[in-house]
């Protein structure tokens, strides 16, 4: 288990009070789980400033079946990027929304720089309609 | 299929280089598929600066499955929410990163209001130790 | 003077010692104004979603001065929205960057609507390059 | 004068339809412009990403001048971070918000990382309560 250290922070009332107020609406059920969010996303935020940080990475896409065969594709990006081992395409899920469109998360494990390289590969794909990237260093 | 309009764009010479040479980069085959792109991005955003519009979604997030059930959580959030039948979930993608960490993809569809409701209520859980939203009006 | 307050806040030991070393180098002098600033900034983008809310901004544009008397087009924006009182235009600073370009910093009070409108209205007109819309919950 | 060049764009009746609705609505005059301006944002936000290349910015702050002596401050930014010629500090806008709060504007010019590091030092200042970067490549 990680050992916990307890800390004091100074804050407003009047600060405090609004941020308790906005914790207890998104469900948060203790101050200390919410500042705890904040910190680690600011962490994980800096750290992938840093192109050979490792981080885990889903790439979120909506694309038309009909004018992409992305599965070929995928594997073609793939080696065009010489990507070595150290890119790591872990699963894929897939959802039919209606009789053209798909969407496809993809979970990449990797440096950052090739994580964004083969974020572009795929998002830059005919037939690709909309793309996002997630990425969480780790 | 789609019926395809022609437009005509005027751009500086020296603007034009610099896009051609940024998706040649990014791996598109003609400048039309990536200038869909951007409009459909800017589309996009835009519908989902209202509550109202219908969306898919993937709510990714990172976990500790030592200290959270997240499906219990999940069920729970559901009726917590009183969610009617018009936000799905499509369905789930889970990923062991190591021993501790977990990585889960959830694909929503609904109302932006209420996709943003149900990913407030999941990533204050605790446990949850990062995560982040991915919106697409469709 | 505001009232302080003290909480406690628990956070496992390693989180704590890489925010300590993010705040350091990001020059903070202690963890409670830096936890201030991130329950600050949360807030701040919360208070953001609600279109009635009061905020203060800055559009932020790059503009090419041979095409454009941004001066004149900016009376005519106001006007054209018929703006009320409710929405100030507060002041305005103005740097040469170059020969063709130079750079505006409008400042703006009202609601968060308004700004939105404003900032649309200024940053699509004609010879405007680039811009960037930065608005504060106050 | 920039040389202009024409090229034909194909997209589907309905993303036409709809891109031509959101730029009457954002005020653009025509369908070039506002592709100029996704064009243009897109390659701004290409060149942020290498730390070397040149960029304005404008840092954004709101802060209690009761509890900061800004302009004491900044020169002490300044010197703390050795920085070099390249790194200009172009001008500043202030405006009383009210009894306690102030807005400063700070124009900078340099490369990004340089940018970057200013506006840590200066974001980071006890009484700095909200803030922003705002950075173009040029």
């Amino acid at each position: 288990m990680a050992q916990l250290e307890r800390i004091g922070v100074s804050l407003d009332r009047e600060l405090l009070s609004m941020f308790d107020e906005l914790i207890e609406k998104q469900g948060y059920q203790s101050r200390s789980e919410a500042i705890r969010d904040l910190v680690r996303q600011q962490l994980s935020q800096e750290k992938l400033s840093n192109p050979k940080a490792m981080a885990v990475a889903a790439v979120f896409l909506v694309y038309n079946h009909h004018s992409t065969k992305l599965t070929d594709k995928l594997v073609a990006v793939q080696h065009s990027h010489n990507l070595g081992s150290s890119l790591q395409i872990i699963s894929t899920l897939h959802v039919h929304l209606d009789e053209h469109d798909c969407m496809e998360v993809i979970v990449l494990r990797g440096h950052v720089c090739q994580i964004n390289k083969m974020a572009e590969g795929i998002l830059s794909m005919k037939g690709v309609k909309l793309g996002r990237l997630n990425i969480v260093a780790t």
